[in-house]
Parts: C-alpha cells; structure tokens; sequence
C-alpha cells in the first residue's frame, strides 16, 4: 500500500460514509508489508507497534479503525488491547469489526453481503417487480458475495451463476445455495463443487442471463470490452470499483441500471458505525437491532439516491456521488473554515 | 443584557429543568452586543471568540449552549467549530440547536410550539373535553405561535384569532390556518394578510371569546389590566412570563387554568436535551422518535404538576414551581454541600 | 472486611458478570469500619475521604462502585458527589445504586428479587410447568427475599413458608404476602407476624414441604446437615453461598436442581450495569424498560447455563462456571497479554 | 470586596508585572466576607470551597494566587491543599505566599520592605549620594514599614521618623530602629513606644524634615492638602496609592522625586514569582539567591523606568506606567488578536 | 519482598527524605521474584508489566521510583521507556537512577558513598578535629563502601580495615584504597587481596582500633553482643539500621556518636532528587553543580540535627527522627486534613 | 519543500542535537508555500491553521519548532498564540526563536555565529595557537556571517576578506568589521561597501590566503572543482552542507581541519534549547548566561569530537557523526525497541 492509495481510499470512505449518512469523515492508514509473510508474533508485535505509533490520531472520538485488506478481528482486537491497556482502561470503541466477545457486534460479518441484497431488494421493489424468481448472478464468492447469495435466496430470488476465483458454473432451473454456502464453507473451491450446474469461469459469469448481476470480485470487471454483454438489467456492486467509468457510460445507455459501490457495499462501514455506536454506550445491540438499524439506513439512502438520480437525470453513481458532496459541503459552509 | 439579567434566566432554566425533569442544572450567558450591527465576519469572529472565552466552563459534560434571542443555528455551529477545532474533533454535544447536517436534531424548531398543544391538549384531556371544535386564539406568531397553531389545528382545534407585531384578526368560524402559516413563511406580516376574517390589534387577541389563549408574543401581556377580561378558561405560556402576578390572581380567582411557561414553554429546552443524548451517543433519532419522547416528558410533567396543583390546592405555576424546587432540593440534600 | 475478602469477592463478581454477559470485569472494594458506630457526619467524612483516595481508579470508564453491605443509596451521592465536585461537573456514572434524583434508575431496588423470580418461572417452564399454584418456601427476607416473595406471588405462585432472623412460619394453603409485605414495611419482625400460619424456624423453613426453595438468608444454609431434607425439586440461590459443597453433591445426587447464585441473584448487578449504561448516555429509562431489560438478560443467561448444563451433564452451577470462565478466557486469549 | 474594585486591582497587577518584567498577566480574586468574623473551621470551609469553585482558572500554568488583604499563609495552604487533594498529589505551584514547609520561599515576607529599600538605594546612587546618614521618614508600620526600616538601617540610613495608626513619633538625631523592631514583635502600638522620641500623628510624619519618605500606610495620604509641605527630596510608595494625582504635580513641580508604587512596592510580587518558579522546578533556593534575584529584577526596573523618564521628561510614575502599557500592547500586538 | 515490608520501607523513605528536606512524601514499591532467575527478556516483560500496572500511581509529579535492591539502570530505563511509549513522549522524571544517557544524572551512583564521607568530615570538624590521618573501618566494600572509602582517603583519612562478605583485612598504617579498589573492580574478594595487610573477618572489623567505623554491609551489625567493644569514637551508618537499638544505648552511654542511616547514607535519594529535578527542567547539571548541590543539603541536614541533639540532650539518632517527624507534622499541620 | 527533504532535515537535527548532546530527537516540518507570495494577512491564516493541524504532535514535551527558511519571529509568535489560545493559558515552550516579550531568550539571534566562532577559537587552542592577528575570510554575510565576524573580530582575529550574495572584497591588512556591519545594516550590499579593500566574487573568497575559512552562504561551495585551492588551515562551516564529499576528501588529505556542520553551526538549535528551558521554568536568563552556557556546551561538544576523531584517526566530520550516532544508539538500546 502506499500514500497516494490510502489518500485516495480516504476520500472513498467519506463519500460513502456520506451517501448513507453516518457520523464519520472519512480515513484509511496502511503499513507497508505482506502479512502473509509474518509469524503470528511478528504480526502482534507489529501491530502494536503501529497501534502505539498512531495512537495520537485514533480514539473513539476521533478516528475509528475497521478491518480492510489484510486485517482480521485479531487483528483488531490487538490494536484495541493496546490502545486499552496504554490508557489503563478498556476503550472498545477504538476500533471496529472486534470479536463479539471484546465489544464486537452480531452482524457484522455479513453487513455488507445484507447491504447489497438489501439495495437490490429495494431497486425491484421500486420497478414494482416481486422479488419471487428474480434470477440473479454472483460474480465473486467471498465474504461479500456469500452473504449476498443466501439473503437473496431468502427473499425468493433464484440463483442462477456464481464463481469465485477458481471458476464458477451456472443452472438456468437455480442452484442449491445453501449447499454451495456448505461446501464453500468447508474450504472447497467452486470449481470443484460436485452439484448440478454447468462449468464456465468467472468472466463468463457477467454474462450470463439474469435479472441481477452482482460483482462482488475485483475493481474492473465491468469494462468497455463486456459491457454490452451484460444481460441483467440491474447491477449492483459489491465490490469496490467493479465498474470502468466506460462500462458505466455503456450501460446507461443500455438502460441498465447500477447501484454504485459507496452505497451498494456500504453496509459493512454501517454496521461498524453501528459497532461504535454500541461501545460508546456499553450497551449491546441483538441482531435484529442490528438488521433493523442496517435496513433503515440503506433504505432510506437508497431512496434519496433514486430520488436524486430521478430528478437529475443521472445515473445512479452520479446522483449518490452528488448527494455524497452536498452533504460534506454543507456541514463545511456551516461550520466554517476557522482558523 | 446584563450580569444580573443573565443571572435570573439562568435560575429559570434551572426550574424549568427541573419541571420536565432533564438532567440539566440551569444556565445562561450572554454578550452585551447587537447582532443586527454586525456583518456577517463580525459576528463570526465575535462568536469564536466568545466561544475561546467560555470554553473552560462549556461542554459535552459541563454546560451546553442552546440558541435564544440573537442566536441561532447558525452561531451555534460556530461554536461548535470553534470548540471542536481546539480540540482537535468534533465535538457535537458542545451546543444543541445545531444545524442537522452537523448533529442538530430533527424536529427542533417546532419543538417549542409542539410543547404548547401538547399541555393544551392534556388539560383539555384532563377536563374530558374532546379537542374537536375547541376555539384557540394565539398572540404572537413567530416560531412558537405558527407551530403551535399548526399542530392545535391538525388536534381538531379552531383558530378564532391570531395576531403578530404588526396586528392581528378573527374569524369566529375560525381562520385558514395552512394559509395564513403559508402567508407567514412568504414574508408577510398579518395586518397584510388578505384572507378573511376582521382585523384587530394584538392586545385585543387576548380578549376574544375562545377557549384557549396562548400568549407567545412578549412578557406581560396578560395583566391587571386585562386579566378580568379574558374569556378563555384556559391560558398556557408560549412566551416567557406574560402574566403578570396580578393577573394571576385574578384569573385564579375567576377559575382560569393558566399553565405556566416553565411548563408549557419547556418543549425547547426538552428537545434540545434529545439533541444533546443523540450527539452524546452518536445514534440520531428520527422525527417520530423526538415527537413520542416529547409527549412521553411533557405529558409525564403535565401529569405531575396537575396532581400536585389539585393535591396543595394552588394554581399550577406555584404547583410547577414546588415540583421544581423540590427536585433541586432533593437533590442538593442527598448530595451534601461540599467542600 | 479484610484483603482477602475483597479479593475473593472481586473474583466472585467476576464470574458474575461473565455468566450474565455485561461488560464489567469484575472488583470490589471495602473499609474496615462498623458504619453502625459512626454519627452520619463522620460517616459522610469517612465516605468522602475513601472516596477521594480511590479516585484514581474509579470513574466510569474504568470502575465502577455500587452498594453492599454497609452501604446505601445515601453513601453512593456522598461519592459521586466528591468526584464530581473534584472534576467539576456531575459524574453520574462513577457508581450505581444511586438515588433515582441524581442519577439512579428505577428498578433497582427490586432487581435481586426480580431477578430470582425470572430465574425460577425459567426453570419451571423448561420443565414444563405452569406458575400457578407453584409452592415456594423463602429463607431470609431482606431486600432479596420479599421482592422474590411478591414477584412469584404476582405470578401465581403460592407462599407456602418464609423466615428472617426473628423466624418464621408456614401456611400450607399459601400465606397473604401483601399482607406480610406491608407489615413488614412497618418494621416488625416475622415472629411477630399476626397474620394466619405456624410458627416455625428459619432453619425448618428449608425444609418445608414446597416446589421451590429461595434461600435468601446467609451462606451455607444448605449443608451437609440438612441437604437431604430438603423438599422442594428446585432451589434458587437469591444469597451468596447458601449452598455448601457438600450440600450441592447431595442435592444433585437427588435430582434437585439449584440455580447457583451467580446466576440466580445477578438481577442486581445487572441494573447496576443498566443504571450505568443510563448515566452514560444521560437518557433515562422507564420501569418498563428496565424490567424488559432485565427479562432479556437474564433468560438468556439462563438458558445457555442450561443448555451447557445438559450438553456437559454437569450441575447448573459447574456449568454456569464453565460459561464464566469460558466467557473472560476468550477475551483473554484474543486480546493477548501485552505487555 | 466588589467586582469592580477586583477588575481595578487585577488591572493594576498587570501594570506592576509589566514594569518589573515577570511573566504573569495581572489578575486579582475575592470573596466578600469579613474573614475576622468567621470561625478557624468557618474560614477553611469557606476557602476550600472558593479554591473548589474558581479551580478552573487557576494553576500553575493559569494563574497562581498569593494573599492579599485578610488573607496568609495559611488561607494559601488550605487553597494548595485542597486543589492537590482534588487533583491527587501536591500541587505547590498553585499559589504563592505559602509557608515554607509546604513550597514557599524564604525571604516572602520581608520582600516588599526589601523593595522598597533596594528602590532608594538606587535612586540615591543615581544622584551620587551615599546611603550613610540619609535621613529617612517612614508612615506605616506593618510588614511593608517594619521591613523598609530595617533594611535602609542596615544601609546606613538614620530614621528620624516613625508612625503607625496609633502614632508615631520622632527624633532627628536617628531612632533606635531594632529597639523599636522589638517593640513591636512584642505587639506594641507605637504610641506607646517608650523609648526616646518625640510624639506625633502620622500625618506629622510625612512633613518631617528628612531626605527619604516612604508613606507605607494607606492611600492619599500625599495629597493637594500636604504636598507642599514635604521636606524630604525623595518618595518611595510602600504602599499602593499613597499620592493622589495633585499631590503627584505638586511634588514633580517642588522637584520632588517620586518612585511610584508600582515600582517601589513590586518586591512582593517579584518573590512570589519567585517562589513559584521553585515551585515549578521543585527545586528551592537559599536567602541569599533569592535576595540576588530580587536585587537584580529591581535595580533592572529602576533603571529602565528612571531612563525612560529622563528620555521623555516625564516623572517617574508616568515613565513606570509608558513602560508597562509599552510591554504590554508589544506582545499583544505580537500576538495577534484570536480568534 | 512483602506488603508490610514494603510499607515500613515506604515510611523510612519519609524520614529519610525529610531529614534531608528534600520535597518527596517516601513511597516503595516491589515485585515478589527472584531477578536473578529471570532471563534478560523475562525481566524486561516484567518490569513493563509492572510498570504498566503502576502507571496510575506514578509520574513525575506524583511518585518517582529509583533502583533499589534487585533494580539498576536498565531497570529504571525499561520503565521510563513504557511510561514514555504509553504517553506518546519521553518522561525521563519517571524515574530517577536512570542511565546519563537519557536523562539520569552524573555523580549518582557515588552520591551514597559521598554523602557518607561528607557527614564525617562535617562531625570531624565540629570536633574541631582534622580529616589529615584520622583512621577510618569500613565494614561492607559494595557501591557505598568503596565510594566512602575514596572520598575519605581523598580527604585525608587513613584507612586501616575494610571487609566485604568474603571477610577483611587491617593495616594500622594505612591501606592503599586506589589500589583495593582497583582489586575490586576487577571482581576481586577482598579476602584474595594480594596487597600489604592482616586477614580478619567482617565481624573483626568493626572492632578494630580506629576514630571512625563505617558499617556499610547489612542490617544488625553493631549489636548487643559487640558495641562496647567498638572503639571508634565516631560510627557513620552506611547500611540501612547496622545499629540495633540496644547497640544504640551501649554506644551512647560509651560516648561513641553514631550518624543515623536516615542521615548518613541519605546521599542516594538526594541525588535522585537532583535528577528528578534536572528532568523536570530538561538542564542538566554537570558534576560539581552535583557535588556542590550534595554538599550543601547534607551539611545543612546534619548541622540541624547536630543542633537539635545538643539543644534537647539526645543522640543523633533521635534528633533526627526528631526533625522528621517535626517537618511532617508541620506539613500535615498546615494543610489540613481534607476531605 | 517537499516530504522526503523535511525527511532528511529531520535526521540532520537529530544528528546535530546528539553531538552537541541536548535532549532533543530531531524533527522537521514545513509548508509548501512561498511565504513572500502571501498577505501578511494571509501568511497569519495559514500559520494559525497549520499550527491547529500539528498541535497534537507538538508541544512543550513533545516536539518543539523553531524558526527556518521562510519563518520567523512573528510566525513563532502566531504558533505560540494559536496553541496557547486553544489550550486557555500561555504556553511559551510550545516554539522557540520566539520574541523576547513573549518568552523568547535573549542572544538567540547571534547564537550560530557565536558558535562559529567558539568552535573556531577552541580549534586553535588546540593547536596552541592565539587568536590575535589570526586571518579569516567569510563567504556568506547574513545572519551567521556578521555575528561570527564581529566575535571573531572581538577575540583579536583580523577579517581579510567578506563576500555576499553580490560579490565580497578582500584586504590582506584587515577590513574594518564594525564598519562593514554598520553598512550591511543600513540594507547595503557588500558589492557596494565604499571602504577600503579590493573587489572579488564569492567564489574567489574561499580561495583567498588566510588561517580560517567559514563558508556561512549556500551548500556545496567547497567542491572538486576548488578544494585544493582553499588555503586556509581551517574550515568551520557556518552553513549546511558547504562542503561535498569530494572535497571533504581532498582537504583532509591536505591537512586542512574541518569543523563539520553540525557541530559548527550548531550555537542555533542550542539556544533554541535554551529558550525552552526558560520557558519550561518560567525563569529568564541574561546575556551573559546564555553565552556561558553555550561556551560551555560547544567547547565540550568541540572537545569530545576532537578527542575521537584523534582517537580514531578520522576527520572531523567523521568524528561528529560517530559521536552522534553512538549517543542515539545507546540511547535506543538502553530503552529497549516497545511494543
């Protein structure tokens, strides 16, 4: 990682902190180095090192980190401690995407995998489209896509192609989510999953006829050189940047219809805003709460996305791009630049 | 204004906190100063300064600022800034009546007025008369009197006259209240207002045949003077003491409810203590939430200081203001005076 | 009290808080002084100056004192007090069992009793049984006892005994406990009791034909001595350690359940949390509120304390232990021992 | 005490710093209580509260308080004691004038005497006259007088005139200054100072013929009353105020030399910046350093105020006040005005 | 180490510190392990654990720890560097005893010897008595006698026994001390010292003829068993409590003074206070600012006590406790006890 | 300015700090701005709003700034103000190169080319050689050029020759500094000078015959290209970096001695030191002291770097960078690497 990337990630999470309307500004930090490559120790003793070094800068008042590329509840959990036992007292609300058990949230792991069935939820609901046998196809099988398939499924919507980085395959009639979700879990690769289905690889998973399309793998797979080929009418996407601004620009005017990064996947930097929000009172929501807050918050933007875009006549990203800096500027033009 | 003036209202706050039963103590400052002199620069650097000056006694824990007269959403988020600046984060608890977009409230501006229909609306319970029909006549028309004819209406209330500075009228069948509030938001002043009814001064509002008068506009409206004219069996305090000691007896006597204004006025200060609790906790309340927990303190306050009126036999300003003193007194008393 | 003593009942809260799962981590504190034979002055000396020497590690986001023995509402505002006056605002939040006037929530007096009286309707309705025309036998009957005693009353259980350390009596067909409640309300003593039932010992009372026995008294009530007497199919620790070792092999052998103490009369230091979490948030709750909260918390402790008591076919108390131990050994393990 | 006199007095402070070029801003506190008619235990209740109360604005770092009329040393360590109590460990730093034993400085007390001393010295050396045989009056017997007297002795100076509110007296040949010391210790009035003298009444005093005048009593006693008829050819204010505006243009007109309170009587505040710059370093000095220190801040003031009057051909007092606001209104300009 | 031994240490410190009158309170703190069975990493883990752990109670304006048995400089650095990594900047007035390098002072690890040798030189000399040839036992050759025994030598005096725990040896014509001493800091045992001399043991020394006795090894030295037959007229207590309390009375009945440890080893904490107090300023002394310094604090110290043992006929001992106690009281005295 | 330059200079002063051994670490800061393009209205904005931007790294005890390329006084002066107005009170230690009126030193203006010239002076010393008729030529005449001619000057040195940016003029019998300096202050250019001398470029300066040179202009002006032709025995470089390392080579080949850089023109950040330990006690020094003082840490610092490069047969430079970095590694180590 390097600064450029991370000044620029900060400016994402504050457009999308800003689109779903959460009380943050927006931050990302880094450390230079392959985790992978590291003991466990190494990586404790390196993260605290780092949680000591920017410990000025972070606090629950201030900044709160969350778990990104690299970084995991441990992980989370150390810079915590450190941060705790540095003031003398535990201080939850330092971090986010904690273990349950040292302030952590139900919910979260699956926050933004609900995020995104909750926007297309809310995207057929206003085509007036029941949600009962929309096809729909997942490219990319993580955390976010996984989550996504199962509360999609749970609404009705039928499976018809997934892959992840090993390869996908597809069935017109529906796949068996829940034991694709099983398999998965117990470490098999897609390309190896025994079910019904046809094989085809992850590329070809973009393309195949749906009602909904949701990239959930790597930033540009919806390019200049696929974009036509999409056949869904609604995308959304779970991944960060799944979109080439020319993608973009092809299929609005295929009538196609995006639901843009900072608000499709935002459901995750929610639900850590929701993790906050229950450390700072020491008062501990169950998952309904949980499910419930998630569900108003994305609705609600949601609406005032479509509403924008409607009456502006952009596209999705523009009008959640537009509500994104109306919102940072006014707080800005009200406060003041001072001094 | 002056110390001493300063000095008083801060002991009103402190019984009217006290009578709805928020956990403030009672405050008040104030800069000898006339904003409308100032240009826009001026006011802003004399509020960041004033800000610097106070800001060992102010804060999320200690003291926090609400807008009165001279200030508003504007001049509290300057100081807002200002505090949080220095500090080096933002701060939203330092001072309620912010704008929304920086951590204001929903549902503040009404608040006052919101506050009045609901004590009318529980005496007129309490007396098992039915809203429905109900005449109200309102002096002053500013933020108080349009929401609290607002929302009287919407109640089932019939408005026989309003009146602003510059005058007022009547209609015995009662006035277009969504029209004239219309006319009010375009500018207008009422002796202006071109729909029907017959003109009258504002002096004169307060002895039309009606109900129930609320008194919004000044202090001492209601007074020896005209206290044996006034025909509503019921008066509740918009503004901020309009009824003089006198005409309190005498409506006393002549057995007219007058509910006092640290009762009936005390929607504002409530919410803005909602606003206080959702910065304290990060967690935003939405419009049905502040109106249900603004019926649950006002209807609850209502309720404590009828009883205590009906148990001592005393009018309900001297009921609120027992309640009130003794809260404080019990309070003082538990804790013990220290050092 | 000695050191020992304190850090025996530290570790004991402890495993308290674990099993309900509230974040606390669990101390207490104590002076060595009969506050009977203390003049309130010096009591309230004594208070302020331990108060001050512990200041440093008390506060609400580090420790948080709440009453026990020897201690009172009166003696938690003397210390909020003292750290407040030494801060310069109100700290609420530095201890719990405050008066409800400065800070305290509702419910608290009565959550030990209610606490016990959710713990046994839980036990019984896993065995299928319906409340009404249960039996119940209470020893002791201090704050704990008579609340558990008006609670399962409420509920439709039938009084069949209770004692306190004047004695007590016995009524098969179910004594008046309003009646009992008010009497002793007005100060007397069971063995004076005028009301209908058979005079008998606080000792027999354990061994009263009944359902469900609460002993609420002192430690090792149920020993070696007389384990095998006992009645009732069920026992309800509302005490701290009424059950011997002995006692507790006796009574599994035989069949009798026992919900151990730290679950049983957690109802206490469960509103002490709620009344914390309350004075963080500056946002008080209503009974409603409290008692749905307290409902929530511990059936849930309840039930996974049964379900690991089944799935490890151990006692309710080996298993509540193994739940607590489980619980802090995680947090441990994931946050690390640093440094 | 009222709140204008304390905003004047604190105005003054700043004015003396200034001139003597100490690093404190002038301010001044008070409680309006008669301290003779309050108890031992009444007074150190009185003043633990007021140093609880104004705790926000004092401190080392803030503003160090030292006594002043009706109040000592030991007000001063009751101040100290219940701030370092509150904080949780000794703050000396937090006032000045404090015994000893507990952070003050040797050689407080004597300090304004020394001042004043050190002050003529000067003023004689720069006119080339030598200390011995300088004939000296001095009005006012209290700490300020005694200690003059002594000092100017130990230079060599001859006292011909004594008085304090009981009298005073007289004897052109040179007084028996340690006789008289003595006497006083001893609780003597000096009326009744038996030793050889002739009587007079402290107005007498002023008019004595003599080379040195130190009025150390209370203010206007030089006024357009008397002025023309002092002798001596040089006035050192020991106390604050003693020459009223005419006086101050009769002297300058007669040649009368007049070193300015704000100049002559600095030594008291010199040493309790001293003391608290031991404070600050916890690190204490011996008599001799801190006379040394004193030595050279006043001899340096002389010297600036005496030059600037020369310069501008002003009095003394006008050049003390030119140099004070001078210093004052650079680093304010600086500075910068902010916010 | 244990609690009560801890807490009789902490008090001694108090003595101690106050003889001297430097601006500590006493204070001791320890960790129950043998450091010697510690790998160098355990050691460090533990002393940032512990230091950690007592972070709350230290700092530099509240309680500065220094080496004392099983610590040394890199003990005091490992906690000044936690401390400091905690806060985010260097405190080196953490602690004191730390190495030069960041932040501890020149002339410390002498500073015990030095004081020792200085008390002698100061009781020679009120005897009107020269250093030149004065014969000097040490009994102990550690940091506190090998020091003793160079100042003392440089000074004049003839040393003609010394031990350490591997016994002595005794010249009547005088040791070569820069000779032994280079012995030991090659890790010699004294009793394998090749140099001019006579083999005796510990015991043997302390009776050997001489003018001044040195016990600079353990507690308990000059005992019942063997005071009277001490025939040095002057005893320096280098170790802590060498005397017991019957030796006491034997050797003042004997006419033998004998410097109390609180006095004659209290050389340590006064240049442990030195180095606090160049931290505090961040300027450091070089080693005559050191020596002068401990010069002029211990010759201060002994002379009162010297005089307060003449003034009240008692030993030195005494006369120091004396003072001690004298000097807290007084503190106690003034600020009161609060709250 | 960009990162990675403040990078550098930021290890530069740590490496400067350590040789001349004050307790700094060495940082750097910087705006990318033309101070000279801006307002001064402007230049106030951004210095406030860059200080509120760092204030939470610098501060007394944290990291200190002083005065570089494009700032001054006034700039320090606004840092101090903004932080001491967020923070309530004056913080003076917060910056240094402060005005003297708001807690600046004296001599700090003067207090590189003091240094340059102790350095210089001890130089010779060594090589037993008197000052008196020694010959020096300064290529550089600002801020360290004249202080260090004019010292130079008054310790008996004869200047031969002067340059600026304009061009310098050389005399082999002496120019007349206090002439030239006069000059130079009346805003001359050296090229204009009308005193006695003969014409040359800056260049032909560092090649004129003379004993010393001290190049004070820009970095790299003793290059390959000339460093055989300097003639001087000794270099003592008042800028940074004047000499490449090419040169470096060459002269030390030629047994011309260098006095590198950090040690040369390190009187600056030393006084700064100086300042801020004032600030830190309040305490102000004069004149006299702050030059004994940095006699005193120069001719120390001089001495140790010597003393090695003797030892270890390396130049000078050499020397100061093994010095320095020995200091910081065995301060590293001593502390341990935490977390």
């Amino acid at each position: 990682v390097e600064l450029d990337e991370v000044r620029a990630l900060a400016m994402w999470m504050t457009w999308k902190c800003a689109v779903v309307n959460i009380p943050y500004g927006g931050a990302k930090g880094g450390v230079t180095v392959d985790p992978g490559s590291l003991s466990r120790r190494e990586l404790e003793g390196l993260t605290r090192r780092f949680a000591s070094e920017i410990s000025i800068v972070i606090g629950p008042e201030k900044d709160i980190p969350a778990p990104d590329v690299g970084t995991n509840e441990q992980v989370m959990a150390w810079i915590m401690d450190t941060i705790s036992m540095h003031q003398g007292y535990s201080i939850p609300g330092v971090v986010t995407g904690k273990p349950v058990g040292i302030g952590g949230t139900v919910g979260r792991r699956e926050a933004t995998g609900r995020g995104v069935s909750i926007v297309v939820r809310e995207a057929l609901k206003a085509q007036g489209r029941p949600l009962e046998g929309v096809t729909v196809a997942i490219q990319g099988f993580g955390n976010v896509g996984t989550h996504a398939a199962r509360l999609l499924g749970e609404m009705g919507c039928v499976m018809v192609g997934v892959s992840d980085s090993s390869g996908g395959f597809t069935n017109p009639r529906g796949l068996d989510v829940p034991d694709i979700l099983r398999f998965k879990q117990g470490g098999g690769r897609l390309t190896d999953y025994p079910g019904e289905g046809e094989r085809l690889s992850g590329e070809e998973v973009v393309e195949l006829p749906c009602d909904v399309l949701v990239p959930a793998a790597l930033e540009g797979q919806l390019s200049r050189a696929n974009a036509d080929r999409v056949q869904a009418s609604l995308v959304a996407e779970g991944a960060n940047g799944p979109t080439t601004p020319e993608a973009d620009a092809i299929l609005f005017d295929r009538g196609v219809m995006v639901i843009p990064d900072i608000l499709a996947n935002a459901g995750g930097v929610t639900v850590s805003y929701f993790e906050w929000v229950q450390d700072l009172q020491n008062h501990f929501w169950d998952r309904a709460e949980v499910v419930q807050s998630l569900e108003r918050v994305l609705t609600t933007a949601y609406g005032q996305v479509a509403a924008l875009a409607a009456a502006e006549k952009v596209d999705m990203r523009t009008a959640a791009n537009i509500l994104a800096v109306q919102r940072v500027a006014e707080a800005i033009k009200v406060r003041g630049i001072y001094p």
